[in-house]
């Protein structure tokens, strides 16, 4: 099975002039810059987990490798290359060709490479590993959150939860479209968080939830975070399905939106507002970087939310 | 689940100098060396399907790092980082500890660290990418044979396949220790590899079996193989537990070797005696490169076998 299958997704596969030696050896030969350091991630798509069993093979390829490319721009770096390793319950070559259609179509937009992974039986599962580069000291980590910074998101919040909840339902709505599009088709900040290098101290995509991702912020700079949950950006088809309370728990505690939330100092919003400007990206102000530890959201009158296992139910408590 | 287990991997792995960042953020970054090329490989293991049920999980979490390694030394390349892609169907604690256990045991062995990955829920899969380094333009390729060179493989084969039979038919004889070693805990050629790339003009490794390698090396190259199956070398313990027949089935088409398959230029030979000296690494030569294509083997009385689908038959045919 193997071999026909890497035949099939190196006939699809594009390159790169630096990458000396791509599908079809036992490894990849690849020229990292001599001024850059090499940036590294690896996310795996199980089905039935991360994407339905109904999900369209050319979704599944583009997302696998978006969640990737996400995880990249997370640390300000430019995407190069990815390898693919695909796990398949048969060789069936017509789903292959559409994963790695979505897969391609993807890496084409964002200049990446498809230089090696493998093929094996077993339960459908999408794992890819994605390289770049970044400018040495000049990565965006989650632990460079300072005092006094404003949050920041990029986007819209909570479309990818809701399009899960509604898919789920069964519901196949064309009225839902926006929603399932950022469900099964993210389109990774690259541009974004290549701009955010020079300006952001500290950067997480989300892809577990706002208030998990910016917890792990708030843990490894050893800082608070306040949001104004008012202030999330939310979408008018968000709006359009849901009602204020839904929308609450999707925006705060859904995931896989791949927007990137980000800390930035005072002194550089104006050159944020600039990069919005430029790349044509809604960046919102959502909150600010505070002494203490965990992340606190208080709505539009001023009250502290309390978490919960279900997501964030409003605790009534008055704020401090 | 994800959260506390990457902090029970985190709190196993171990790093190098050249790890400017490991896990813990999006992604990893990582100094490569300036006057080398970055070499880059990813491989899956299925329960089930490259591993049984009842498998160690020390055992997994080697088989996978090792079988990764392997790939990078049949480049001739130095490992250095490694990234762990885990999918469970339980955040079962102990079974993680364990995994990374053995796969931490091999990473000490080779000098390599987890720099990141991730945990996901379902059935049970490892997925690795490894990373290494050579000198540019001296890696090991499959399509560098040339006419005249010599073939040669590394260590014994067949014990691999040998140890998955009798595991699969419920052995668990102490007498078969050695194959049931060979199949769980393979032992990647990562020193041999390296000195390989002044030496060998191509390389492979075994991992789809002898003569599909091969195959690959051949068809890569533009050019035959032509083996010799009463040189191939056998293990006392494959000899013990398996007659002739059964024996060259599993040397010729059964997998898991994770030994090296070369091609060296006459001229090179001698240097190659002394490699095997100063490693101590068996090096057997079991044919020669020819023009044409395909890999073709002769039995010791110079007739050539056919290949069947189940394996490899004699056909009775005399040598021309």
């Amino acid at each position: 099975m193997e071999f026909d299958l890497i035949n099939r997704i190196a006939a699809q596969a594009r390159t790169r002039n630096d990458v000396a030696l791509g599908i079809g050896d036992d490894a990849a030969l690849l020229r990292v810059p001599s001024n850059r350091e090499l940036v590294a991630c690896c996310d795996t798509l199980n089905v039935g987990v991360h994407f339905p069993h109904d999900a369209q093979a050319s979704d599944i390829g583009w997302k696998a490798l978006a969640v990737n490319l996400s995880d990249l721009a997370a640390m300000g770096a430019t995407p190069a290359w990815a390898l693919l390793s695909l796990t398949l319950p048969e060789p069936d070559a017509a789903f292959v060709d559409g994963l790695v259609e979505g897969f391609m179509q993807l890496a084409r937009k964002a200049d990446v490479a498809l230089v090696g992974g493998d093929t094996t039986r077993g339960p459908l599962a999408v794992s890819v590993t994605a390289l770049g580069f970044v400018e040495p000291g000049r990565a965006l980590r989650r632990d460079g959150a300072k005092l006094g910074d404003a949050v920041f998101v990029s986007g819209m919040l909570g479309d990818a939860a809701a399009g899960l909840r509604l898919w789920c339902s069964g519901v196949r709505d064309p009225a839902a479209r926006v929603l399932f599009a950022r469900l099964h088709h993210p389109v990774p900040r690259s541009a974004l968080g290549m701009q955010l290098a020079s300006v952001a101290n500290a950067a997480i995509d989300i892809s577990d939830g706002l208030l998990a991702d910016l917890g792990h912020i708030a843990e490894r700079s050893s800082v608070g975070i306040e949001l104004d949950v008012a202030a999330v950006p939310t979408s008018a088809a968000l709006i359009a399905h849901f009602d204020e309370a839904a929308r609450r728990t999707m925006q705060l505690a859904g995931g896989d939106d791949y927007e990137l939330a980000f800390t930035v100092p005072p002194a550089h919003i104006g050159e944020l507002r600039a990069i919005a400007d430029e790349l044509q990206v809604p960046l919102t102000r959502i909150g600010e970087v505070v002494a203490g530890s965990g992340v606190r959201v208080r709505d539009a009158d001023g009250r502290w939310l309390e978490s919960s296992i279900s997501g964030w139910d409003h605790f009534g408590k008055s704020s401090t």
